[in-house]
């Protein structure tokens, strides 16, 4: 049983991490060993206080040395669920269960909404994690969605796995490459199967197919979390990064404007504060 | 007339002020020119995400680097009070005042309470800030009351200048040396005179003097804006840092528990923001 779990490997998990880290608690990182997409695509950030005129690599680095440098690993996984079991909670990834007094959603906000099946298939030939996921799909059919260029790499680890691969970019300027590779540009209309995923459904074609991994730098909470107050794509939190969850806390921008650095690790640091006092009144 | 003032030069200050500049705002910053003292003091911070097992010293001078790259200057100065003056605020220091759409109270917390007489006779003789009114005080006799060893620097400084200063240190291990200067350990009582300071008197004393300085990290919210709503020592905000009083917002220690870099980091980032979409209404 860890004192808490941490999902999201953004700015706002980190803080968290380094915090509980000085608290002394036991507590599992989840998220991208890579760290969250977004960070290392920051072009330049001005008004992160301490770090001048910072680009998101450098940022990436230096928070994984200073990752390191404290002890903390990162787990990678990709969360289908977080479930309150009466006192504690229960936190799946595909088949793996792990078991935490606490929780931190740090899950980060994405933009596209879900495709219609994508959330009823998670875990069942959705994932929205390459790394995590991408070796059990060793020649294998999958349909790859992407959002941002800055989550190609990940499509191309998946390229030299699988036996095809249809490529769906969703942004300007994509460019992977490879002779099991078939590009098409459009929304996905649906994903279909009884169960487990089967095929993707576009406009005009149906794509048969084992998995389909939803490259996204954010998962909507609500998906996660059964019975958590969300309002507009955001977790409803109070100024404790408190959700309407007992022990159950989010920060970042799940939570909501303004989606900057600072104001993530802020609540990073806050969310892993309330923690604590949560742990001691248990 | 300013789109904002803010007030305080500690994390929650720099952070608002670089996001001000960030979004093109004209905007004063207030403070010491050194940062506040606490920034200094720290021995080790582990948990702000970006800069590994920094301390204190090093985390001023990336400060100050990154003020001074954005190209903005901190105007030293002692604020004594911020007065709503029905749609914009007046911002008074000693006998200069300035008129700002919005403020941004980010004056941190102070654990040791107002003496009485303080906060009746601030800027008629009572200061805070040595840098600041220091000049003023030049050949005259003063009192200096000295809170922590950080800012005993503040009080050598006015040594320099004075004809007879006596020394209050509030902390072990003081020393502070000069021919004109008296050392006496216990609290104040109360700050005494009609007009302007006349006297600081001791349980087993009275001091006759010209001026007392304050050496404090910070001064109570609710001794400079009447009419502002705060809750055993803290400012009273919402998750936007919006206070009571409409253009008003706080930020950092002075909102409240965890006395923490990385939230007051966070709260400056939010309370910009607020001050940015308040402007954008008005």
């Amino acid at each position: 049983m860890f004192d808490c779990i941490i999902i999201g490997t953004g700015p706002a998990g980190i803080s968290a991490a380094l915090t509980l880290k000085s608290r002394g608690k036991n507590f599992m990182l989840i998220g991208s060993a890579g760290l969250s997409a977004k960070i290392s695509a920051a072009e330049q950030i001005n008004n992160y206080p301490g770090l001048p005129a910072v680009e998101g690599g450098a940022l990436k680095a230096a928070f994984m040395e200073q990752l390191a440098g404290m002890g903390i690993s990162i787990t990678q996984a990709s969360v289908t669920g977080v479930y309150d079991m009466g006192g504690y909670y229960g936190v799946l990834s595909g088949s793996d269960s792990y078991e935490s007094k606490t929780v931190i959603l740090a899950v980060g906000v994405e933009a596209v909404k879900p495709v219609p099946g994508e959330l009823e298939f998670l875990g069942r030939g959705v994932s929205y994690c390459a790394t995590c996921d991408g070796l059990l799909y060793r020649g294998k059919n999958i349909v790859v969605v992407c959002t941002s260029k800055a989550m190609e790499e990940e499509a191309e680890y998946l390229a030299s796995l699988a036996s095809s691969l249809t490529f769906v970019p969703l942004y300007k300027g994509a460019s992977l490459s490879g002779g099991n590779v078939t590009v098409i540009t459009g929304m996905p209309v649906a994903i279909r199967g009884s169960q487990r995923v089967e095929s993707v459904e576009f406009r005009d074609r149906v794509v048969p197919c084992d998995g389909v991994f939803m490259l996204k730098s954010a998962i909507a909470p609500s998906a996660l979390v059964p019975g958590l107050n969300a309002e507009g794509g955001h977790v409803v939190v109070d100024r404790s990064c408190r959700t309407n969850l007992g022990g159950l806390f989010a920060a970042g921008d799940c939570t909501g404007r303004p989606y900057q650095y600072a104001k993530a690790v802020g609540e990073g640091n806050v969310a892993a504060h309330s923690v604590c006092d949560y742990l001691a009144k248990v």
